[in-house]
């Protein structure tokens, strides 16, 4: 099976999981349930509950308690999504070729939507935790301190936060805020996914930090190619205009680094994080398996013409 | 001391205990931190901190773990005002006469500061939950289910979508609608305060249905006071326009219910909520003070000209 096919499956059971912690719909507030669960559906690669579950597996965990974390985890990358599309914040109409929530239902439904969605998601960990045993209640509490860490002001929103604020002023980005961006605003919920994963199994701290690491280079490389594609990428192939960043007069990591060291890099990171990930990974067969899909994985991810 | 003046005393011991959980500037996302704590340091009866505090030492809390709970219910009830005076929302400029977070800061800015602000009240209680022992991690666990759920889709959220939608429609709103709006808007918020704080003490099932039903019929005597000054109120005592639902055309409690019974209304949920607290409340001194100190507070918030 090619890895597009791979992920295409996870995605697909991933989605079930996920279908089964959607709001059903109770009382007058109709509309934001839908609204809530169109944006939850609107599609995607579904990239962080396969990482979280591929490595809860990597480390030994035996799937309990993993599918309210991977919905959890989905809807915080909904709900960013959903607000990042904001007229105030990016103003964008279309995702994935379908319109946005506030292009669907309107900027105050999505905003609400939005507020809903990352509620939910700690609605969905609070009533796991409630039901946990001793043991689980540790693994599920972890969970949260994790996610709401990696998602938060430290984290993701931190990210978006500079991201916004460097596109409003106009003038050329530092490369410190530039890494600080690519750090916050994309890793941090690829590393928070890896992390909950082990977390789930019973990882100890160290292992959790190691999974961190490897989220780290994975998320940077990611960003990196991304900028290399705006310059080298096939249009066609790509499926977007490219040139936009130079159009745009923003900087990326190319602007600073150059397109060759720009392209050292991406494929350095990959190796250092499938290394990292050989020296954790247990010698038993299912874990092997996950090592292996996930350096596919990470090859897909990073060193990619699309 | 005057209710007003014990509220004040109180209000500032909880401000110093939130105080210490706003988050401290790290990183590149410096205005974000500004506007989350410009947001909670912008004032406020800090209501919810208060009941919390208050039910926990009625049901023989030793205060272990109350104020990271206290910061984080003020964090998510101040959030839900940022958003709500959003343009998209309420378009409200000015808050207890100071500029809202979006006329301080930009729209952008305060959604992302509603974001964080909403976020990091679960990164403060995921990080007090990890650091529990077994019994108290039982407590913190239970917070996060009842908070999440309150402030959610079926709770806080949940109103404000009615609320919203019913304002956009023009049309006259039904006394189901009205009840659901008061009920979730209003009262889920001051539920999850009174009943975090047993729950922190340890208080049984039973209790903590018993503490939501008096903060419930708090809650709603408190909102028919409120349709109710806007028909008979002073307006220099109320320091507000008076007449503005008429105007509006909004149906309020009393447009259903008439301006005599609404009053009647008012005087009996606030009587039933002050025997209901009765009968839960342990005959010690220590409780007997603060059933005191809550039935006054029920009475200033409900039977009010103000």
């Amino acid at each position: 099976m090619e890895i597009q096919e791979k992920i295409a499956v996870r995605a697909a059971a991933a989605e079930q999981e996920i279908e089964k912690f959607l709001p059903e719909q109770k009382g007058y507030a109709g509309t934001l349930y839908e609204a809530m669960n169109y944006s939850v559906r609107a599609g995607g690669k579904r990239l962080r509950p396969i990482l979280m579950a591929s490595c809860h597996r990597l480390m030994g965990g035996d799937g309990k308690h993993l599918a309210p974390c991977m919905a959890a985890i989905e809807m915080i990358h909904t709900y960013s999504l959903v607000h990042d599309d904001l007229p105030a914040m990016d103003n964008d109409m279309l995702r994935r070729g379908k319109p946005t929530t506030h292009a669907a239902y309107g900027e105050a439904m999505a905003i609400l939507a939005g507020d809903g969605l990352l509620n939910h998601a700690f609605t969905i960990l609070g009533k796991e935790l409630i039901s946990c045993d001793e043991i689980s209640m540790k693994h599920v509490a972890r969970v949260i301190a994790i996610l709401s860490e990696k998602a938060g002001i430290d984290g993701m929103i931190g990210g978006q936060t500079v991201d916004v604020e460097s596109e409003k002023t106009g003038s050329l980005i530092t490369k410190e805020k530039l890494d600080y961006i690519y750090e916050k605003k994309t890793a941090c919920l690829l590393e928070a996914a890896m992390m909950c994963g082990g977390a789930l199994a019973g990882a100890t701290e160290e292992q959790l930090m190691e999974l961190c690491r490897i989220a780290q280079k994975v998320g940077l490389a990611f960003q990196i190619q991304d900028d290399i594609l705006d310059v080298t990428g096939d249009q066609e192939v790509l499926g977007k205009p490219i040139g936009s960043d130079e159009k745009n007069e923003k900087a990326t990591y190319v602007t600073y680094e150059g397109i060759e060291k720009a392209k050292e890099d991406v494929s350095r990171l990959s190796e250092e994080a499938c290394g990292l990930l050989d020296r954790l990974c247990r010698k038993d067969a299912a874990a092997q398996e996950e090592a292996d899909f996930l350096k596919e994985l990470f090859a897909y991810l990073t060193v990619r013409d699309h």
